[in-house]
């Protein structure tokens, strides 16, 4: 085809985001969800589930160094961790940065965005074969709550929109089951939308959070240009301490792996609310 | 009309921002720019300017907040500020929050932006009466030329995108204006784009600050949904000192007015640049 514009039109906030195209590399339905993957002229390959921008080459670093390294540097010694959905393995990839980390379990319900991901964006899957990686294809609130009790540190759910296949991972429930599942100082971080237009999300979250056993929560902001207003946010949790200021900072600023948006200043700036979250989360 | 989407598809990034509209409010070409405003579902009013948003309603804080605050509270004590640009008085009102402002000029080109500004953004005018402001109508590059020298203690430039009327904010023979026009302590701080795509620009702007008499430079970035990227910019001039980190963070954290993005920790944070920015910055 000759160049488009491929729009998602975020009905919710009314707004959108678009890239150029030059050609649509696939397209199919699977047994869950319809994957495209689009060339787009100045972002690289850019994968779309349902109508919704999943990630492109260029700017997924933001996204995927962001729901990885804080949550891995407020660990104090993250060997177990377990990624759920997480599909195109960019986050697997950043997890397996760590040497400390001695097994990542990536649980994906939809074998094809990790076969698709392979094919497309095979920088993000270059860990896959990495001996300490697992990669599993079925549910991951099953899996959550089939987990020995304290047998994982991290937590990292890297999930599609609350709705469809992923609206199970934005509740308490889901959220019993990754608190018995961590181990004492285990850390949980989830994607949290846009805290610009999901405000009330990000708030029901962390009340689940807490009341699912977890102290307090921080949710951090981050850019990302392929998501709804630009500006989106994970959300922490931490097992038996509500203190984030005491992470690895040491350990981060040492890191012996190259970042491209992640850094020690980062980690400790994102933990700084904007005014209005700071009034949103006021008493919680 | 019926429900639509202005969308602005931005060429050199490949990439577009929209929202959907209900209704065109105004339309017309003025002696320097089309200038267009629209009603959108979500985001309130949208001012629009040759094709490029400039302003809404709803998102306005996020810019003006961080065109203002962090330089004012980085000069130790900022009485006379010059506005070159800032037709919607957004960064007027901001200016005027601090009590110790005794005079604050706004050097608008085109004074139809202003005009309509304060019909449909009334709210961003509500500081226009005020009697330490002074709306001049005229080009902001020969009225800092003509500046007294040592006359002035923050500069903030909030113009358009640095073609058309705005080329001639972006280069080493305008910031020796502004080095002239400073006291000694004096602050430049100007919007500088998306740190994501417009890399080049910032880089050749912080290049030129430094030929036109200043020392280092700091980027500061925001989110901000209306603009490329979602991710803008401003940067930050000091005279005289190349320090960044001694700003007022003791008056930041009891100021006396209301902010919804800036805090004295935002401020600081915001000094932290993501690890690709100081890859590129580095040195200088």
């Amino acid at each position: 085809m000759s160049e488009t514009w491929f729009t998602e039109q975020h009905a919710a906030s009314g707004s959108s985001v678009g890239f150029r195209v030059r050609a649509t590399l696939h397209e199919e339905t699977t047994a869950y969800q319809r994957i495209a993957v689009y060339d787009s002229t100045d972002w690289g390959a850019l994968m779309v589930i349902d109508g919704c921008m999943m990630v492109t080459a260029r700017d997924n670093f933001l996204y995927h160094e962001m729901m990885t390294h804080p949550a891995l540097y407020t660990h104090s010694t993250p060997r177990r961790v377990v990624i759920i959905g997480g599909g195109d393995c960019g986050t697997l990839r950043e997890v397996l940065r760590h040497r400390e980390v001695e097994h990542a379990v990536q649980v994906e319900i939809d074998e094809r965005v990790t076969r698709l991901a392979e094919r497309y964006f095979p920088e993000l899957c270059e860990a896959n074969g990495d001996a300490r990686a697992e990669l599993r294809f079925e549910d991951g609130i099953r899996y959550m709550a089939d987990c020995a009790p304290g047998s994982v540190d991290v937590v990292i759910v890297d999930s599609t929109d609350p709705v469809g296949p992923a609206e199970g991972l934005f509740n308490e429930a889901f959220y019993r089951s990754c608190f018995r599942a961590l181990g004492a100082g285990g850390v949980l971080v989830q994607q949290s939308e846009s805290p610009l237009v999901h405000l009330d999300l990000i708030r029901s979250m962390r009340a689940a959070m807490r009341r699912a056993g977890f102290g307090a929560c921080a949710t951090l902001p981050f850019p990302q240009p392929s998501y709804p207003t630009g500006w989106w946010s994970c959300t922490l949790a931490r097992k038996g301490t509500d203190d984030f200021a005491d992470f690895r900072a040491a350990d981060a600023a040492a890191r012996p792996f190259t970042t491209r948006y992640y850094n020690a200043g980062v980690h400790r700036a994102a933990l700084s609310a904007p005014e209005f979250l700071v009034q949103a989360f006021a008493g919680g």
